[in-house]
């Protein structure tokens, strides 16, 4: 038998979730998004920052040798997971909207709100104000909660500069959070976010500064690895998508699309065409956008902390989307609006409670499929030897404790990249 | 000017939010419900384990000396609160029902879960086949998460043993983690929480030994300091609860209710025709009984984590008790099937979002008018000259920003009786 060498053993799981499948490493959809792959009383060895065995405690104690100074962590009666990933965030913002949300529940319309002076504009003026220090600091905070909170990987959007300083602003924060933080960002760049007070009159000139400029300077000083774009009723057309993405394809961006949020405006069809690694909301997707979506192997990324935060009726087709197939992914939308929440624990308990997504769904969607929404799905998302060693070990015997268990935090440990790190 | 002596300081908080009113110290209900009485840049003085000053910083600062080893904390930009009350738990048990919770996202009815071994009754045997210590092992740990989501007073119900022998063990497992934890417990006696499996068909020859043999056991032993009764359709009949609450009345026990839960049954009613110190879930109840209870000056206790996890429709009508003058508490109703969280935030934020209650009524319902609905509104639930010093210091300027983030933990330290815990 061919000895490994592992700096670091977490042994004894109760449950040691993987989620690796043997035969096909990939987004999991339809009835395999609920299977696990669950080795009790399982082991996993690390060395250095990488995974490289996994396995029953008894057999991989036999097959690995130790370094000298290696770890060995005991997780009897404790579940061990992959680190959770968000693929949808937005982190990097100035002020807060408390207020906004007092006036909400008060009944307050969207316009009362915009009137106080409330809404993503509020939050654009803030970001446009703060500096790129301050930018960060909100930023460590949340990224630290993240953390906290089990999460290993996280998407990161701009968006609330709008404006070419502002947005390059805002990535640059991304960037060196990236550099200086234990989370791994992946940067996005949402220009197309909403169109500036400033060019409400004249929104085509606004995608034209996002497409001539922006686009061209986040590409060069290689700040993006994704564009997005927010195409909505009183957002940005199918038509200013269109070109958006197209502009984003030839400036080497892959792509990614707020589609079908509230209505049903062929965001889903325009995130098939172009090939897009995720669309994100959903609520108003059609028959055909998940047909299309499907076909595409576009990953329909859910925010369920939005519909729940906003108090909306309408939730996304979510079993339907499974059923078909579709490889479906969870994440926060952690921003100051409409979801001002950290955590994937209470993400993937309101995908139980209200999408009817099972306990194994839920974890699936918010580690192997989340890291295939952000095309990481070979590096992270799965414990399997190669893969980096993002791991949780949560206080919990049972992985639909994590789910089940709300509001409060489950988790015991946390690695990323072989360092204990909470 | 009098010097008073100060072992603590806590100063230059962003809000001082004390919950105290100079006039009258009571709950608070009806438009008093969202007033806070906020103190900027404020400052609270301790000695020992209680407050001895409340002010602005610069005034109190003048008018305290401090101790030789006294402590002055800086709480520059940040909210101070008094420590969060938990009126309604569970929390003393055996066993986990994540299985049931997944049966139930999968369309399982309560008949198919109880078949499956699950539902209260499985709770029922793992409390039974439970030792004391293992008991209160359970419950140190759900204690420990209260106290770090900063909750620092908790009504404790027992109701999971529903023999003789084991209520008195779960009761006896409560006194002693009140004795060995830094929160505070307030002992309930549920005896009357469900008819146990063995007197199914014969529920009063059960009150009988309710009323017999438990009550007054547990009130010459002096476990109990109320007692409550799940009032319902298919459990206990009004009749059965007034017998109860008479026999419960006579020994000597203060009285609280499960009532109007699923069904009108009249519980708010007979909680205020018995003097109740509170009547909780509600979400049934009807204008009589809110106009009684109001008279009767009983306590509403709402549970917006149950509706939300049970995923019920129907919501407690609150804005109608509380524009009717009624002071509505909150609480988690912690407990193993239908509220499994220890966090009064998450309450708090579903009661705005959920229950449309404003930011500054959560607050309310969780201190000072929580307090009032354990009968501990002289001793906690304010920050007031002489009231133990059981406090929050919060990652937040703005009272607003704790139901506003959810699904997190906000708090920063926790204070019980002039300690820090947390």
């Amino acid at each position: 038998m061919q000895t490994l060498t592992a700096s670091l053993i977490i042994k004894n799981a109760s449950q040691l979730v993987t989620l690796h499948d043997p035969k096909k490493i990939g987004p999991k959809g339809g009835k395999a998004q609920g299977e696990l792959n669950i080795i009790k009383n399982g082991a996993v060895a690390i060395y250095g920052s990488r995974i490289v065995a996994v396995s029953g405690t008894n057999k991989l104690l036999k097959s690995v040798a130790l370094t000298k100074n290696a770890r060995v962590i005991d997780a009897e009666k404790k579940v061990v997971t992959p680190g959770l990933i968000d693929p949808h965030t937005h982190p990097v913002f100035a002020g807060e909207r408390s207020g906004e949300f007092e006036m909400r529940i008060a009944g307050k319309t969207y316009l009362d709100i915009a009137k106080a002076g409330g809404g993503i504009n509020s939050t654009v003026a803030a970001v446009r104000k703060a500096s790129k220090n301050v930018l960060k600091e909100n930023g460590r905070k949340i990224l630290d909660r993240m953390l906290t909170l089990g999460t290993t990987t996280v998407e990161a959007k701009s968006g609330y500069g709008l404006t070419t300083k502002d947005e390059i602003k805002q990535l640059q924060a991304i960037k060196e959070l990236n550099e200086e933080h234990e989370v791994d960002l992946v940067p996005t760049f949402l220009g197309a976010h909403e169109i500036p007070p400033e060019y409400k009159k004249r929104p085509d000139d606004y995608v034209a500064l996002v497409c001539n400029e922006m686009i061209p300077k986040v590409s060069s000083k290689e700040l993006a690895e994704f564009c997005d774009v927010f195409c909505e009723k009183g957002v940005f057309t199918p038509k200013q998508t269109r070109v958006i993405l197209q502009t984003a394809q030839a400036f080497g961006l892959k792509l990614k699309l707020h589609a079908d949020e509230f209505y049903n405006t062929g965001g889903a069809e325009l995130a098939a065409e172009f090939g897009a690694v995720s669309a994100d909301h959903l609520i108003s997707v059609g028959d055909e956008g998940i047909h299309l979506m499907h076909k595409a192997g576009v990953i329909p990324v859910l925010l369920p902390g939005t519909t729940f935060y906003l108090g909306l009726k309408k939730e996304a087709p979510t079993r339907k989307m499974i059923e078909k197939g579709l490889p479906v992914a969870l994440a926060t939308d952690c921003n100051p609006g409409s979801s001002m929440t950290e955590s994937m624990q209470m993400i993937m308990t309101l995908a139980c409670l209200n999408y009817k997504m099972s306990p194994a769904e839920v974890l699936t969607a918010s580690t192997i499929n989340a890291a295939f929404a952000i095309d990481r799905g070979n590096e992270i998302g799965s414990l399997s030897p190669g893969k980096y060693a993002d791991m949780v070990i949560w206080d919990a015997g049972d992985y639909r404790e994590i789910p089940y268990h709300f509001g409060g935090n489950m988790v015991e440990r946390v690695f990323k990249k072989g360092e204990m790190v909470r």
